[in-house]
């Protein structure tokens, strides 16, 4: 079995059953760790009784590590387990216990460099720091849904939400199970994924903080522009780049529970 | 007493009264018309009997008359009772039965030539067009609001909504009983407003149809970041000029029982 459940669970309010896991890729790298929420009546550890199967949310996030983004990341699950989803995070390349990826901190250090000079920022640290994590990240998360899917309780549809934009714009265009996605544009976007975004063509929702100093939002709505989606959504607000209102996260719920039931 | 209520007034479903009215506005004009919805519990046409005053609404709309906008102000009027808010609409200056505004006629087709031949707007035609409309029209919706807020039942805060986005932000920008504003970003702006909305700074949310194509979506997005709001947000869709979706007036709405209640 590709995914293999950790002894240690534990039930969070409102019966939220939470479930770390490891994936087994299959290659010469150890299993990827990643989280399952489950929402009350989709099973227990030890007798997994479905009742009915329950959409499935994956959880993008920034490449920091599970262990760092664990706050943010439950209590976006606990609302996708309100409105009756699982939810699912993994753990980037390069994140966590994970190998680096090569080239990934040359890269970072210059963005961040163009950035605080209030240089533009070349293509080429863009496609440094984001094309091999895009890369990898992608076939990982389609290797997850496989696993994930399989499991009694969790069915489709599947949402893709938040983390880093360019991931989440590969699997909108390339993974088929992928019903609607809710996109948080707040990092460089490589030409070569401005182009894809042109083949998605499943309902968007993107949020974009409009003061975020350290995105280019002329190329954040570009990007809106570019999706190939009939219906997409921008929404923009004030805050800086982790200052999402909580009315723009209950904005994002709402549209899963349009799309996803 | 300025504000003259017609005899004939009608119920509409949830027990909302609908009251067409006219205003005096104390020069050789005749009284302007309007309608004021209010929800139940407020007061009835015999007997006004406060219970809480309820916070009211301005219904902006475009210049189309209130005969032939009426079926889209019952509706918005109807959200705005079902969440406990008074609503209001006035004939616009130029239209319904009222004297058209010198050189509207002429601006109107002359921007619409342009439009259709995929010209640049001249500045001269949309300040031709639009600001002897918001230089009659604010002051006419003030003088609304001084009648409206002395009747029993209906009292502060106060919401703008919709309609000509200019007489909007005008209104927003020097009418201190505004608490907050949803704009619908559709028209085009004279410069000399979009100075004007830097010194707006009540809550704003700016609606924005993404594939509209008679408006200007680059002056609509640089006429959103002008705002001096602290709190803004903008939410754009696709679906043309008169496609909003449902989910969108539900988020207004919801904007609306955040900063009035």
């Amino acid at each position: 079995m590709r995914l293999t459940f950790s002894t240690e669970h534990q039930r969070l309010d409102g019966d939220v059953l939470e479930r770390p896991f490891t994936l087994a890729l299959g290659d010469e790298e150890p299993p990827v760790p990643g989280i399952l929420w489950t929402p009350a009546g989709t099973g227990s550890p030890t007798a997994p009784e479905p009742t009915a199967p329950a959409p499935l949310i994956l959880l993008g996030h920034p490449p920091l590590g599970l262990d760092r983004m664990y706050p943010r990341l439950v209590e976006r699950a606990r609302q996708a387990a309100a409105d009756g989803f699982a939810a699912a995070a993994l753990e980037l390349p390069g994140s966590g216990g994970r190998p680096p990826l090569p080239g990934a901190d040359r890269a970072r250090a210059e963005l961040r460099r163009a950035v605080e000079a209030g240089e533009p920022v070349a293509d080429e640290t863009v496609d440094a720091l984001v094309l091999p994590l895009v890369d990898r990240a992608v076939p990982e998360l389609r290797a997850a849904l496989d696993a994930l899917l399989a499991l009694p309780g969790i069915g489709g549809p599947v949402g893709y939400s938040g983390g880093v934009i360019s991931i989440g714009v590969r699997l909108a265009a390339v993974e088929p199970r992928l019903a609607a996605a809710v996109l948080f544009a707040g990092s460089f976007v490589p030409r070569a994924i401005a182009e894809e975004a042109r083949r998605v063509s499943v309902p968007l929702h993107v949020l974009l903080q409009w003061d975020d100093e350290g995105n280019d939002r002329r190329a954040s709505l570009d990007l809106f522009d570019a999706f190939g989606s009939k219906e997409k959504t921008l929404h923009a607000n004030m805050g800086g780049h982790t200052g999402v209102p909580p009315y723009a996260a209950e904005a994002a719920a709402r549209f899963f529970v349009r799309h996803l039931r």
